[in-house]
């Protein structure tokens, strides 16, 4: 655990001046696996600020800047949530709701995910902030949107190992498909703004993939599963058309030889022990065998609500290019051709955006430039 | 490797014609990991044969009466093909095709599956036998219609851990729902006799279960997995609503607490080793997740389709009382009470049936007593 300067060092009465002129907002989604911090403040971090900052042992660390301040976008392991609040109050994050009129009130902060309720209580012990808990599955849905509302390039596909940006219209955006694979997997029908409804889910994903991998890999995160995968093989584990039928000119004329027919299926066929096969095979079999059924079950959903667009987020799908290629060709395979999926490229923050959203109205934040149209938009229509 | 008699023990003339009129009709369906052969004769087995016949390794093996014969089934695994090949021989079954004027001209034995293809040639080589191929996907609804009108009682439902027999009225049997969970999963559409088609399926069945399962658990066989998984207990393994909430009071209002939110999560939030798991509430974990998994994409074609009626075969459920617990509750939860699991007690031998099937328009078999409407609706519709 990275030392962190003592209270003193930052809780002087100048600092605190400067920290309540830029009133950040910080929301949190605390899932099963990782927690998503994200906050809004209309100053740059100065170099020391980062400085001290790096001395937190964040997995990610982004920012952003949007109309008129800066989007960080920070995460952390579940199980490290003293550093995530170690990092709110360096940063003095959990000031954001108290105005210098209102000293002595609790500071609220909004959290959405499981996590909000499992550590309510270490929020108000540690650093004297009351959790204010938003519904995970609004907040999904309004992150989405407005991800895809105000950044530019946020969606893209993925076709033949390529990205490709999508525009996106946003006078043509409705009715889309979410899919946010996090430690579980939810999708979202998605109609107008406010306007959503979780119709469907799976328990295979994240956690599963990271559990099984974790079993029969050893791999310490779920990132070393995905880039292990990266050095795999299917053909070193699965069964293919071209193992199973051996009459070679049959499959030649009827099935594609390189179909996938069995995950894990060469443990069998060839009498396997978990010595003998290679982790890397492993990882990417099961990455492989997850996207492509979560791919399938939106693909389904997709067909029963007459939907063309299947826009994926969480945090599985970063960096996976297994999981891009799957779920795209799995999303192709099973709609024939009708559905598209399409990722998003904050992939992992669409929940914890969602909550921050929720600031809006109330405080005539989240985002101050009037000329955009983009925001008014936004802020009419997301109460939370 | 059980001896068997030596060819000239059976191979006298006697014998031979007592074969030829008895004239059993053969046929196999040949999976990824089983074998399931099933023959029609018009005559029970002596005890001494079937003492005979004991001394080959089967995985299983029963006798029906059916109209004017017996319809016998027997199971072996795939890696098991010469002791397949030696029961055939064994029993005289290869002579099926060969009329007493026939002689010298090879017999030909049905047989579907992908092992048609692969073990074509071994067939021929060792018992001198030519495989006519039938399709794997029109087998499974022929089998199925003809298991659903010639056994009664074949179907039941699995309702709070019993088995309930349900009554099949063959004029309101369209349209329904087949879901054969063998190696992998296949999803029929059935609207009539000789009316199907294959609509979906998923590559996470049995092999995937098996694989999986034989790495992590190091059972031999699949059924050891599902004998491991009675003794099992998902709360060892799995993530659930009051692991990971915390918040009693807000999972009393909002969440059943004992709802499963994470297959193998316990390996992730308790920082698990394989070692620190137990191997049946892996097998456990393992079923429960494959069978929640292929209940949904089952109901989500029901949806699809607008089917009321799901009958699942295949040896994945065989015995397996999590897997008929699963379905039944996530066809029930997936379709808000609008579709029902039925189950199949011959599930293994959808397949193979439906290939004896293809015997009756030439032969004028399979069943010949002609005072059964079953069989002539039977015959008159399906020509494989």
């Amino acid at each position: 655990m990275a030392e962190i300067p003592n209270h003193h060092d930052y809780n002087t009465t100048s600092e605190r001046r400067r920290i309540q002129e830029d009133v950040p907002y910080l929301a949190l989604d605390i899932g099963g696996s990782l927690i998503k911090l994200v906050y809004f403040s209309r100053r740059e971090q100065s170099p020391e600020e980062e400085d001290n900052a790096n001395l937190i042992k964040t997995l990610e660390s982004t920012s952003h800047p949007v109309h008129g301040g800066w989007l960080h976008l920070v995460k952390f392991e579940t199980r490290e949530i003293n550093q995530c609040l170690d990092f709110i109050k360096f940063n003095q994050l959990h000031s954001s709701q108290v105005g210098p009129q209102q000293k002595g009130i609790a500071a609220k902060v909004k959290v959405t995910g499981s996590g909000a309720h499992k550590f309510a209580d270490l929020f108000m012990e540690k650093i004297g902030v009351t959790v204010e808990k938003k519904d995970e599955m609004d907040c999904l849905a309004v992150g989405a949107n407005f991800l895809l509302k105000v950044f530019q390039h946020e969606a893209f596909t993925f076709i033949e190992g390529k990205k490709e940006s999508v525009d996106i219209d946003e006078n043509d955006l409705f009715p889309y498909l979410l899919v946010n694979i996090g430690s579980g997997v939810s999708i979202h029908k998605v109609t107008g703004d406010g306007d959503s409804e979780a119709v469907d889910g799976t328990r295979i994903g994240g956690i599963a993939c990271w559990g099984l991998g974790r079993l029969l890999t050893k791999c310490k995160s779920f990132n070393e599963i995905v880039e292990l995968s990266k050095y795999g093989n299917l053909k070193g584990i699965d069964l293919f058309v071209e193992d199973t039928f051996g009459d070679q000119k049959y499959v030649e004329k009827n099935a594609p030889p390189d179909m996938n027919i069995g995950s894990f299926g060469k443990a069998i066929s060839e009498n396997r022990t978990l010595e003998d096969c290679k982790a890397e095979d492993i990882s990417l079999s099961l990455l492989e065998m997850i996207s492509q059924n979560i791919g399938q079950i939106a693909s389904l959903n997709a067909r029963i609500y007459g939907i063309k667009r299947i826009f994926f987020g969480g945090s599985f799908i970063k960096d996976n290019t297994c999981a891009l290629e799957t779920l795209s060709s799995s999303v192709h395979y099973q709609t024939n051709g009708a559905a598209k999926a399409i990722f998003l490229r904050h992939e992992g923050f669409v929940g914890a955006l969602g909550a921050l959203m929720s600031y809006g109205n109330k405080h005539g934040l989240l985002i101050k430039d009037e000329s955009q149209n983009v925001e008014t938009t936004l802020k009419s229509t997301h109460e939370l």
